[in-house]
């Protein structure tokens, strides 16, 4: 098995930290390293929900996704500034706002928004698995809090299963997970998925960046990042059990 | 094997057919439709890249997908109204884009850049797999127009292959092809797969809708996916080899 | 008197055809053809009024009018893509608005909205009355679908009288009716009016783009655009009274 | 004949005065007054013209039209507050560039532009023909500029001839000339009319606000708005006539 | 001590003029003259007061600033037009209206809203401060309207004091009263001051444009300002003092 | 003396701290706290300039300041997301800019181009003089690297001077130095400064919230904010000798 840049096999993900309660004004937040990739993710509960859903007795989880101007090697101008939001922002936003909403028991939620903030302060890779990973925890915190401003009903909670996200992909023709920057752009196939901790899927986004993929790369794809998905869970686990 | 709303075992496509040069002024052009959804696919083929692109002796090829306001059962704003793109017409435009850069040689479509435009006249379920499959039709036309107009060279064709796309899912707990709209509504989990002629995989986009799905789920999804992908080539070939 | 390059006299119409009931969302719709030029034309009925109308017992039409990116020889920019509307589109959306408000009662048609969404596929000049006539047609199976459902009061029609449009142009000298693309380019004077089923004005717009023009001319290009104006009037009729 | 409202007589124009040079900063100016209707109009002469019409020795005359938020009898949002430019605004612009063109001779004008910003300072109906109407004299000033700084050629002026633009419309049943807010909010058919010095239309906007309208009130109307050219373009010339 | 370019001592004020009620829509109103600087000032009253503020027995006063395109020596393209304001725009706009509500007492003057429009029609140095002191006899003429109409209660006025603003800054080394354009661009140092009636200080706002300045010139130029603001007041004073 | 909330007497800071180097992408960066208060400052270094300065030989320094959605104690909606930039964010940006020039030599820059971006990632007031403080260890350290780079020539440094703010205000009628959030928004009158490391102003601006201020009030803010500079400037000195 060959040894990566980064001195890890093919199978070992980067070195993942987070850090719960990094903000003391959000009800839930995260600091997830994957690396050097560092991503802010803030969860913010308020009563009540979108128009569209009021009245139903469900609860709403959504994301929103974007990267500093300099978090890259070279500045990027502001999304603010050019008074529109790009196709991948958008792309990624939903992407995890979907993940996330897939774990949630929106009517345990009952009529509560959860609006999950992920800035990515530094860029290597892998900002939206990272995104993903980090919001979770962020999440959890604060269906933590408003379970104890019995703002959420107390019976069960909301939270069906954890869920996190890592990719993987395909570079001179082996299969790797968790990858960096200098190896995601040199990938023939990119993969995101996102894993719920019963190892079960909720996406999988496949694509060829060079040549069409077979199928049984995809299948070495799936191998490779539903065990990622195992270490990750269990990463998210240690770190909401621990105290702040 | 259930029997569906519109007669079609799980594994039945819709009626497909495309409709190749509906367009007097466009390169190329087909108006495809899957059943009830219909969408007009336009291809220009102009000169030069663009310019981050000059210079490199490569082409480009990209696409931008719209919905006609009243295309679905309840009319929606118009996007230039709203002054903005949503994020779901940006995803997909992203999508047919890469699905087709997959087949097209760079280097052979030489400084040429071609744009496919997808609009949907009418939509009833798998928008984005019909204006896939309908714009590699398009392309084929714009490439072929090229190469008699000697803008491309003559060797070999910038075309390495074909490509289309079809809509998967899973509802009640059963495979099926291709969902029209109160399919899709329904569907725990859904998946648009992108599959070139020679039946490898493009892109594989899969997302829980309700339930997390496992991996014999994932498969089986997969299975009948490739299988629509062998009957759409063949319309396409067919297309292609008519005379006009 | 001069043969035109498509072989009509001056007075002649272009082949004029008119598809009603083209969608199968809308609840009325035609796909109007004046030559080369075609136009999808859909009404959309809702119950209740803008915030401005509301309690005052009256009804609105209004329209809005694009053309798709690749409906002319070379390819425009969205304008969802630019974020702002343009000029042009602007008056002509306003134009068709005010043509069609000019047949119908408010009062009578209580307080229900009908939008006519008017999109350019192939345009070979005049779109702007074909969509006026088209949407003409879609209106009045619209306001017929509301009578049915019972949205309308019963008793007499909201639709006053039929509308269509027609432009008329001075070419080298001589007065000519409906131009096509190569004909309006060369015009001195560019006029479109739009009459009533009964004769009478709606709206008159007629524009120097060469010369100034003196009240002969005025004169000669009205009596033109009247004597279409009544060849369009039949085939609406012809066209409605059809079953479809 | 009927007596309005301010006392005048149907074929009168209310008092219309034209302040030549008001601004210190353009190359021409004009604050014109058709009675309480006051708009500022300014000429800026640029060298060089727009990319599109670049290297074929011609100029470029172009306008823009806005209100002051507070012109009007309550206050509106400022367009530039609310992000986008509205319909209205668009087609006057339109408008007032189309009618200045009309009498320039842009072969004369050589490669330069002239800009005309067309300011409502205080709105009573009417605003878009005075604006017509000072833009002249502020784009004469401007050619004046432009000729003594040897910019333009010195042989024949590019200036064809003068326009001016005045209002009429049917108030109960009466075709009155040069209407002011009061009378306009009521009329049936209300028309602008641009018109040379010559006595020749540059442009006919006819529209039925209340029902549609024959040939012989437009003809009535035609013969009202010449007759007010008539006087227009005699205030026009001893403006222009008089020293600063 | 130097004389000024135009003949001014370093502690004179440039001719400053007020013309109220200049506009017949407004509730008040002012031209405002700063030698060559012009303003149109006009204050709309409306009853009630923005969301935020419903039901809590307070008025709200605000305002908006903007300059004509061509009101400097060159145009400048207007901000509707780019679709969004600039920094400048903002900034002054909220400069005026923080300075025009240190002045007003919220609660006497109940829940009606204020707002002041600052257009700039002639531009040459001190635009903000002008707009300052010809908006303040415009919300003056405003709020006695609203008493009249008995919008406010009759009780005391709700204005607490007059304000006025003047530029100071140092040229040469010399403390200098109101710049004109030609000495603000070549200043070290640029301050607004803005001063009550009452001689207490609204805003300071110091900039160094060259060189960081120190206390005693800082001293210096806070003198400047105290006096030019005196002789402000008085002729804020005597306009509103004369009958109309 | 009153001993405030956080137990600091009326002239102490917060805890003030400068993380040089937080970002391993940016060429200078410093994550600066005041109290809770938390700027993540980056310094991108670029060559070249605007295009308005080209060929001048003179380099350019800017800034963009923005909050992270929810660096507040509720949320706040995203300028990408709102399509627009807000008045307040401008003037900060612009203040930042200004302040930073104002102590760099732009001919010993050289043809260079610095941005700094100041990215509020926790907020407790004091956002923009944090701000400053940070970007100038950013912009230090970008100038360092510019000259190890030598694309800035290596006489002399382009820095000037250090520079720092912070912010003042008077409470219950008692100046204090550094609002924290608590405080600013009971604060009468609200000021901030902006200093050289050789203790002279670069920006004052005072605003009244409440009441108007005296001359010995401003007199008051302004020892406190020197006496907070020198401060400042000790723990910027400290924080560049440092080595990383």
């Amino acid at each position: 098995m060959t040894i990566r840049a980064d001195g890890r096999q093919a199978d070992d993900l980067r070195e993942v930290t987070i850090e719960k309660g990094w903000s003391a004004q959000a009800e839930g937040s995260a600091l997830v390293s994957f690396g050097s990739t560092k991503v802010l993710c803030t969860a913010s509960f308020t009563n009540g929900v979108p128009r569209w859903l009021t009245g139903k007795g469900k609860g709403w989880v959504t994301a929103e996704y974007a990267m500093l101007p300099r978090a890259t090697n070279s500045r990027n101008d502001r999304e603010s500034v050019k008074g529109k939001i790009g196709g991948r922002t958008h792309e990624i936003s939903r992407l995890i706002g979907r993940s996330l909403r897939a774990v949630v028991d929106m009517k345990a939620l009952g009529e509560n928004t959860i609006v999950l903030d992920c800035d990515v302060l530094q860029a290597d890779g892998g900002t939206r698995t990272a995104a993903i990973t980090g919001a979770y925890v962020a999440l959890a915190q604060a269906i933590e809090w408003g379970r104890e401003k019995k703002f959420i009903g107390q019976k069960a909670s909301p939270l069906l299963d954890s869920v996190s996200a890592v990719s993987v992909g395909i570079i001179d023709g082996e299969p790797m997970l968790d990858l960096a920057y200098v190896e995601d752009v040199r990938a023939e196939t990119d993969m995101n998925v996102v894993v719920t901790g019963g190892g079960k899927f909720v996406e999988v986004q496949g694509t060829a960046e060079g040549a069409p993929f077979d199928r049984a790369e995809l299948d070495a794809l799936l191998d490779l990042a539903l065990g990622g998905a195992v270490d990750l869970a269990a990463i998210q686990r240690s770190t909401l059990a621990a105290s702040r």
